[in-house]
């Protein structure tokens, strides 16, 4: 039994059914309860199609994320879904791994699904040329959009990101208070997260008087092998102690790297990884690292889009959050 | 513009709208040209609503996993994800948790939201009590149910599985002709896959004289420190040499236990894990390991359920996956 069935057997039309399913607009008493008798006569619980045609709404909300093998996307994703889901808000999935053309695509077909928010996971969504960003200030004219790690100015445009510059500050700061002489920075992707990072790592470094170039900045590949292999190319280029890295999976490789090389962690190489994730706990030694709030992030991010979707006045373009060093014994 | 604005436009019914934008049913060219053309003078994109409306279906699939923060299953999810958009579905994602009533919740809600199929990915959606299981027949009456990594049998059901017990077998006799004398197997949940799983290890520890019984396999609770207070209390109940994980994030955790004890990997204890993750690439000794084949079996299961949507007559009820060990350090 579909919403037409129940329209045909009641005599009346859908939008009328509609009507009395979504408890909105005008309906006479009388047929209002032909409709509910009918509904329940036939155990029929109005779908997603009907409640859609209702409210112009399915409550749905699209989550694009790179990939969900990402230990910091899964867990966002994992997050974002159970907020949303007690918030009544379904979570349409896309996974669009990290070309610039797939991005933008994935974006494009979300927005041709009628969702009623998209939330963009990860600092990867971000191009380091503004105008690039342009394709989500485009959905943004469609719908809300959220960027959960990542901030584009523009209408529309709500973002809720980890003070990474203040906390990368503040671990460089450390380090170099501790014994570091010269910093690498690890990184795979060029991104927004990264962008902040480096930022903070030069400002500690340019106040304890510590070079830090472009020299500084080791590109991995993927794979344990290709961290090893950057860093490998780095150290014939400059000197460094410590390696800081984009995140814990880098900083386990690094890990593998000094001990081919014969390092000794932490007192010939120091090692810091980034996003408190399940890998800081189990490699030996533990690694020092920086608890970034994931779980904080996606129910802010979630809060926000609610707030947002109910026409609140007061909702905040640009949430930031605070991030905290977690000690390990790897510096 | 939505399907009602062209419906009036064309002074039509909503059904002769749907009829033509999906290109089913008698229309008159000249109804049909007129409805074509208002839509193209208004750049109109037939949404998902208007889609399922006409056709029943939203092309939508409702991936149920328990939490995607765990290693396989988002990397299950990446893959379903991706492969389920190549073949022109959506996908809804549900994260359930561990909770049995949850799990059953959850299954109820996606079904209310007029899915095409669920997937339900893991073994942890398969109670030991077949009784227990009925739950996910119910859901089978109205739409097809595919299991990922689970089986219960039951018309309208797909299930593919990977055969944990064959590899387990293998392992286990691998181990005990290259020197273990007693296995401990540890696991987190009772699941389906661990009951195969010690099915395998069972029988090959019985082929060679080795005693395996309830005594050797240790409930660990989540975490690192739980893991080694469940490896502390077994070694205080019987003698064991290896230690076989449900999964590598176990083994890593094991890995945390010898170090603490004392006891070298492996020339004191060997250690396997299970699933070929990214942690067994970073723990030093490397670890050995089983590779379940996540990606094939994600891919294949799309693949029987694009088949099965097509109403293909041949479609497998259950696929059996064969697995590989992966020889590492550890053992």
């Amino acid at each position: 039994m579909n919403i037409y069935d129940i329209a045909k057997a009641a005599n009346v039309s859908i939008a009328t059914v509609s009507r009395v399913i979504n408890g909105s607009g005008k309906v006479s008493p009388a047929t209002r309860d032909k409709i509910l008798r009918i509904i329940q006569e036939n155990d029929y619980t109005p779908n997603a199609f009907a409640r859609g045609l209702g409210m112009g709404s399915m409550r749905t909300v699209g989550i694009l994320c790179a990939n969900t093998s990402d230990l910091y996307l899964s867990e966002a994703v994992f997050h974002l879904e159970n907020n949303l889901r007690k918030s009544g808000f379904n979570s349409l999935l896309c996974c669009t791994g990290y070309d610039r053309g797939e991005k933008e695509n994935a974006l494009r077909l979300m927005l041709s699904k009628s969702v009623d928010a998209v939330i963009l996971v990860g600092s990867n969504y971000i191009e380091s040329e503004d105008s690039a960003n342009d394709y989500i200030r485009r959905a943004a004219q469609q719908i809300p959009v959220f960027m959960m790690n990542g901030a584009v100015k523009g209408e529309n445009i709500y973002c809720v990101t980890c003070d990474d510059y203040t906390v990368s500050y503040e671990l460089a700061e450390m380090l170099l208070t501790t014994g570091s002489k010269s910093i690498l920075f690890a990184q795979r992707n060029n991104s927004y997260s990264t962008r902040r990072m480096i930022a903070g790592i030069r400002d500690a470094c340019a106040k304890h008087g510590v070079t830090f170039s472009g020299e500084h900045i080791a590109n991995c590949e993927v794979g344990v092998a290709g961290v090893i292999r950057a860093l490998q190319e780095a150290s014939r280029r400059v000197k460094f102690d410590t390696v800081m890295c984009f995140n814990d999976l880098l900083a386990a490789s690094a890990l593998k790297y000094a001990q081919q090389e014969g390092l000794s962690v932490p007192s010939q190489l120091r090692i810091s990884g980034y996003d408190y994730s399940v890998l800081s706990l189990i490699t030996t030694p533990l690694l020092t690292t920086v608890d970034n709030k994931v779980e904080l992030m996606s129910q802010t991010t979630v809060n926000v889009l609610v707030h947002c979707l109910a026409k609140d006045l007061l909702v905040s373009q640009h949430t930031v959050i605070s991030a905290n060093i977690v000690k390990g014994h790897s510096t």
